[in-house]
């Protein structure tokens, strides 16, 4: 396994092709605005060479019976995806953001399933292949993002239908060795962090889409892919030079927009080619770990949120009034209700035909949907607990500027027993995750993320069994 | 392992002194008011007899090695936890009301593992009576209630405090051959179906009120115990004879305030005399045992009623309607969510000093916590689903009668595919559930069994660690 | 203005056909079950009489400028349907209960505008005849239904599609004097407490459902109509002689199923034949009126439910709990933003075109969603602040029972300064708002009287304006 | 009345000293961040010129019965309530932010009111000195900041327990000619756009708080009094030079603290000095005119995020889906439940013993309440509608650039018939509002605007007479 330092050092040898801001980052590693989240990721790393957190981060793979990292490695047991869930917390705890490193390791699990699954009806040879590529991901503890998401074009069309074809990613040409692929992928995590990047559809497809059905994996540096970052609120802070405004300085999330401008990929890395009636247990599959994992992931900042959210009251002078006392209990059922939620679709997981494990899909799907109303209720009692100061308090240059620093010390203090730059420090943390750049991957994606809200419903009325409910109800009702 | 039928038979021979609206019952196992009760109880020996029910219901004694019903059996495993859960809810679907035999389990598990520590610290000897006394329980298949909840007069007050000193019950005279007690034990589940009750003080207790710290069984028939049946919304239906009005014409739930008029109990039978600071955790683990429940039995009710509300769709031709069919998900999110809670408290589940497993204390507090929400919010999507007419319909008797009959038929007829009568069934199991004799257990007794909301989120409060939570927000935030 | 005896005795002259139980009541007005309801419009009268009511409860004839209750009134201004609400609130403070008579008072200020309307486009003579027809209304202090909910069979289907035509009630024929009509109309609120009833249909219809489109009056002693009564939770223990478990011994309300069996109308009481481009109008104007009453009456009802849960709390010892006192809070800012709802919508009342006052579209529709909403949470927080004693105590025979009584006095005493009784009482009225025969109105009907949430949420959106709101974020956003 | 021109050079003769970011602002009017709140501040003056508004934007002055805006004048009838909250709307529809001159108005009407009952009671003279400076700024429309809100320190103890005692602003000596007062301001909305500043009590104080006890009013250039500019989210986007990225690129709003560094205060511009007694009612009354205010704002601000998110479905091609459709009704519900609560407070207003007319204090504070929930709600459900790519999309300048801009108008086109770039300004004025600087308006000030909620809570109790309520219950229980 790679110790932090030599993460980073192997993905500054990468020559990304990556903007922000209008213009070309020549050092994405060393970018003030993309470096806090390459240190969320690093993160992994480093908790996986502490021992005692060795038993969460760290597995021994199925391929090889070495020692691995936990992210990148396929469930082999119900324990597993619970340990996937502790895991995500404990990052969610340590970074107060998005690591990132979620997403690949939820593709492989899926790939890792579908692929067996679709060489055992069409004796292809993907799952043989698939393996290869997770074995190097293993041994060289590779960071590996799963890009699903099509930019999609117009919702109310099939992806042939669309103005422009391109809208969905799709095979443009099919030579002897490979595939050319065109089309791009939106809201990808960490993508700029990571040294591979596999690539499946966006959803269900039809018999006659497939030039759409298509998943393969490349190396971030392939010819022909680049990126666009996206913005997050308040993220030139990150250029401003201070410690306190950002919120948090050490750690962040980032998305970009992917482009794969016609790019080659060989079939040695082609994970499905066609297989349509595939396509979407690929993508539920997937969706079905991602959701899992936010059972985990935003427990963990919801952590920090609820420990600011303390400290906050505590700084205030508030920290004994009931109401808020009663608040702070309250996000805490949410929190650990989230949890509950990644709990259970974990430890009521299932062997697939390929022998590694899934979770129980309703359950996800519950757990992902509580995700996308928790933590927006979470932040709403951390702002009525942090009080308006979180917004109208003055930047840290306003602190340490002469004139008016003596007066910030003096008028925003709190109680006498903390400083004020303590009390500063923790509400400017609070709007980090509550409007701030973490708030991106707190509430937007909370919501977004692994699908949107009506995705999760189409899955709970599909996995729902109404009609077992339904004849409970007609036996205790006495019809026949 | 008893039949339903000697379950029946065994308890018929037990003469109870019960009064019920006004009147001595004389035999409360045929009385109709009483006897959808001891049906649900039944259930729990009937499915115990089903082979395919066998694995959640069953397990074999870690005493005696016998296979045992698990409402018995003290829990050995996060695995054993998890079958319980399952088991109420299975139990839940077949009754559609509370089959009353979870308190006795609940109590039995933690009277274990607390005379275990009582022993260890004091010597005694309650451990093994409590043994002896569970060994006959599990061989003889019996039914236990156990009984919590005092009184409590003016809640402001202590028990000592209050004008009159048997409002918490308690030991009024110490002789030779054991306790004379007094006092009432309020909100009795199941008691009258019960072949034997333990009794466990209902809160933590100070030192200076050591007459309330007692824990013992009596057989349901003692001397000096009798019980005045409690009402429930139109409980008199079932005094009507038909098979629609009640709504569920074969289950219920009942409950009992259960007065102790100076009851002898033999030292054998005492498992805590005086020890006050053990109460404190012998109610905890109690209250935590029963908050898992919850997760489990109400998840049960709730399937129940989404099939109904189904159901009532169907007979009204609204199914396919999209703002019904996002309401019956939502009902199932909900319902999902409380199981949810319910599994990930058990699979979290740890051993005690005594060698018995324990729920996880925080997230069981947040499934009761959920539990005092969700089932308010399903009922009213229930009854946003079925309509009016739930409320409005005439009774069976109109229906069967000459004039008014074929009125009804003709009027009150929903899709045409689907007799009147089904309707009109579907729609009273509905108003059961959410107005009538079972929703007294699915909405009151969610709300305040195994205590009010207010009681999980001092316990949540407790077991929160803020504490850690504070440190993760102060590193993050820069704070030393 | 009548005197309430004068009510009573005039009911008492009607020879209604009405079937209760499976048994035609022989007098209505004097059978303990319908009494109730009785009273609760009787109480519309009553007050009408007391001084210190009269500006609410009275108005003037805009016809005859004599005084007359203002249930019978058209509204003049703004004030006159804020008045309307204020009245409506006073009353279910009285009662407790749905009084029954608002239904009627909607109704004609609907017909009132839409007849006019008709006139006016076609040269009919509708308008003068319902204004012959409101002047007797208002001289003789009458009490009119208004009837609009038909049964209407399989929702999915139009009235002409259902498998029986009778479904929706319709013209079966057209005679030189009048016309016969057939149908049911469910869900009649105080029906059998009234001298008239006002038919209207039930929803807007196409050109080729004119036998559909029909409106006229008829006494209820009419040849061919007849009444079931419904069933409501816990009725029938108004037939055990107590005045404590039924929980308001006094007032309640009542719903009949309503069958025109052949029904003849004269011309002079048909309001409108045929004009099917009005019924829209009509069903919109009178569900906007009702939906406006809900602003009031469940306003009123909510103010005792408060009261009983803070009596509950002196009585349990607990007023003073923060968490107690938080949750009273709660119901009065849910129970006054209801109020607001119903204020609103009356305060930006628009004159029609026959001169009439009309409430806001938008506010009276936004005013019944949340009364689908609020009266839920706030029974729930009931609920939760009563205990569950409320559904676990003893029946009022078991109070007066030689052998039980003592036992229920000494051990169900809650705060040593009121008597056990006092506490039962209260406990049983929350139980009849929650659970009982109040909470059919109190919850069910909030639910669906007026139309059920999908209905408002059609009509909020059709009155949004969501082509203005678009334009107003283009100009900000900088959209051409 | 000032043209918005007029208003401008206005402000930009004075000479405010204003720090922003960490240095000393050269000329407020003019920088970029401060600009667009002043542009907000003239839209008030904008909006009084224009025909059509005029009936809500102008009344005529009490003093002079000269025509006046109605931001300087004090309210002589309900409808001039229900006017202000109508007049809000239209400015929040047109600014979508913060138009910062309610608080002004708010105070000024309280100040009206209290200073009159003072003057009755002690024989002073602050009414016609505060009609004296009313009249000014009537006459020269002035923009007035009321400024209530001492930075507190620590909350659990009083004023004069503080480690400091400037921690709320105070009376530091009492000369002939008036008073120095020390302390600051905090969250003062708009206070650098303002001509003058209302200073007043933050809370009700105690006989020994006197020096406490004072309400003022000073030109905003005035000697001692300084002012630095709060952050808010993405402030700096401001500086960037885009339309885009800044969502709302023409209007926003400000708060700054406000240091009272030893001021002077003459005689004739004090309203209230040691009156402790009048605080209180000082408090809530400016406190009741400003959650009032809050019903209509933020319905106005409401109404934009509707539309926009209304436009980005369109964009998306998913504004037909169902479940959009019903958000999207659910915004609308909210939003108009909010603009009910705003009318009702003001409808039912009364006079005050000066003449001036106070708003419904229960429904003000119910108003004030709900605006603390239903933003956020709406926010969430925004941000649903919106679709991830609102916080992952690149920015303005990378749209611009030569190399992304092409893929990103490809990839980033929604619905052909739209212009991607309409959907990236749409989404950006969607973050703006939810993540923004304009939800630093819309979401934390809701919150803590006018109070906390707590702040509400604990005046809805006070209001909501519940003893008779209690009352009420008695008598329909039976309880003597």
């Amino acid at each position: 396994m790679k110790t932090p330092a030599q993460y980073v050092e192997s993905l500054r040898r990468l020559n990304l092709e990556v903007y922000l801001l209008g213009e070309r980052v020549k050092n994405p590693v060393d970018h003030p605005i993309i470096r806090p989240s390459l240190n969320s990721v690093a993160m992994t790393f480093q908790l996986a060479q502490e021992e005692e957190h060795q038993p969460l981060m760290t597995t021994s793979s199925h391929l090889s019976g070495e020692k691995i990292n936990r992210f990148t490695a396929i469930h082999q047991s119900a324990q597993d995806l619970v340990a996937k869930v502790k895991m995500q917390r404990l990052l969610g705890q340590k970074t107060a953001s998005c690591f990132q490193r979620c997403v690949g390791m939820d593709a492989l699990n899926a790939l890792y399933s579908t692929t067996f699954e679709i060489d055992r009806q069409y004796q292809t040879s993907y799952h043989s292949r698939f393996k290869e590529f997770l074995q190097r991901l293993q041994d060289e503890d590779l960071v590996v993002d799963g890009a699903m998401t099509d930019v999609k074009g117009d919702r109310s069309l099939r992806p042939g239908q669309q103005a422009d074809p391109d809208l969905y990613l799709r095979i443009v040409e099919r030579k002897n060795d490979g595939l050319v692929v065109r089309g791009a992928k939106a809201h990808q995590t960490g993508m700029v962090n990571s040294h591979e990047v596999v690539v499946m559809p966006t959803m269900a497809l039809r018999d006659d889409e497939k030039d759409y059905a298509v998943s393969f994996a490349v190396p971030t540096d392939t010819k022909g892919l680049f990126f666009i970052y996206g913005r997050q609120s308040c993220d030139t802070r990150k250029l401003e030079g201070g410690t306190i405004d950002v919120g948090n300085h050490q750690y962040g999330g980032h998305e970009v927009l992917a482009i794969f401008d016609d790019v080659f990929v060989p079939w040695s890395r082609i994970f499905l080619c066609g297989e349509t009636d595939f396509v979407g247990s690929l993508v539920e599959r997937f969706a079905g770990y991602h959701r899992q994992s936010y059972g985990g992931c935003k427990v963990g900042v919801g952590d920090v949120l609820i420990g600011a959210a303390s400290l906050a009251a505590e700084y205030n002078g508030t920290a004994k009034a009931s109401h808020i006392v009663d608040k702070i209990i309250e996000m805490v059922h949410l929190n650990e209700t989230l949890y509950s939620c990644g709990l259970a679709c974990s430890a009521e997981g299932h062997p697939t035909a390929a022998g590694n494990f899934e979770i129980d899909m309703l359950l996800a799907n519950v757990c992902k949907q509580n995700v996308t109303r928790f933590p927006y209720e979470m932040a709403r009692l951390a702002e009525d607990i942090a009080g308006g100061l979180m917004v109208t308090m003055p930047s840290e240059k306003d602190l340490r500027h002469e004139r008016t620093g003596p007066y910030i010390q003096k008028y925003l203090q709190g109680v006498a027993s903390a400083p004020t730059e303590y009390r500063l420090r923790i509400l400017r943390l609070i709007e980090n995750l509550t409007l701030g750049t973490a708030a991106v991957g707190y509430r937007t994606e909370s919501m977004h993320g692994a699908g949107p809200p009506q995705a999760q419903r189409i899955m709970i009325r599909r996995q729902a069994d109404l009609e077992a409910k339904k004849n409970l109800a007609r036996i205790i009702a006495g019809i026949k």
